[in-house]
């Protein structure tokens, strides 16, 4: 279950199988949850940065299924703890109240900590199929990670703008 | 629950609060965590990698109680379920067999992903504290993600070595 479902770790293949259906689940997981945090962000830039990550994770579920095909495999996805634990938390902000901004903050606080998941996995990943010399493999996990890491620059600018917004309203 | 344990987000400092009760909870349910890894880990950098981290999350547990003494806060936690679960996963390779550089990498897969959880929460809380005009929290903050960003980065060296070691045995 989870990050290792197979108990017989005995190659490199194995593992990078196992991770891909993990994120496989993590990025299918995150493009239903995208819309909902898009829905309640109130600033229009975070509204926009959530719907165009919601077309961008399509795109990466695309490519982990020519992944897949590449390396002879059919789809699967097996539950990524992480990701759907990560979502339950940025989903708690649905019921909060209080100060604009703060809310927007607190959905950007998930979001990046999502990114950042994305992030090591593709990291990972990539390194594997290096190894494994499975170059087009690695050319369209690459893809998705520099999108994840786009993402996440943009979700940072944004977060310090927020912060210095909320910080001055308070004074 | 979780990363937002307040329901009213009424304040940046009402959500910096939350966020450093979650990596509160974080670092000390990895603190507990390493010694297990570097125990299972059978390559000799990997063991030594882990058994600094252990030194290094005392450290970051010891500055995050004078981050909450700074902002006249007793140090509470509240759990911390993304870490909560990324350790659980991280622990289902303690029953796995299989390849010794495997299973090494495995550890890593799980590794990677709490640093980066670490980096993630650790960027935004330092985003706020500046935005607060916190520079000694700030400050304290950054010495934490400074030694997270060094121990992945060193993670990710151990881990291109050992995925290229067990590419070339399965040759």
């Amino acid at each position: 279950m989870g990050l290792f479902s197979s108990k017989n770790l005995d190659s490199l293949e194995t593992l990078l199988i196992d991770q891909i259906e993990d994120l496989y689940d993590a990025e299918q997981r995150i493009a239903q949850a995208l819309p909902k945090m898009a829905e309640l962000a109130h600033c229009a830039p975070l509204k926009a940065a959530f719907e165009q990550h919601v077309r961008e994770t399509q795109n990466h579920i695309g490519r982990l299924e020519q992944v897949f095909q590449l390396l002879g495999r059919e789809p699967s996805r097996h539950t990524c703890y992480a990701v759907k634990g990560l979502i339950e938390e940025g989903q708690e902000v649905l019921s909060a109240t209080g100060d604009e901004c703060v809310i927007d903050a607190a959905l950007i606080a998930a979001a990046q900590r999502t990114e950042h998941y994305e992030i090591a996995a593709y990291e990972g990943l990539i390194t594997m199929a290096d190894a494994m010399g499975e170059a087009k493999v690695s050319e369209l996990l690459t893809e998705n990670l520099e999108q994840e890491r786009k993402a996440l620059t943009k979700m940072k600018t944004i977060g310090k703008r927020l912060a210095n917004d909320s910080a001055k309203a308070s004074v």
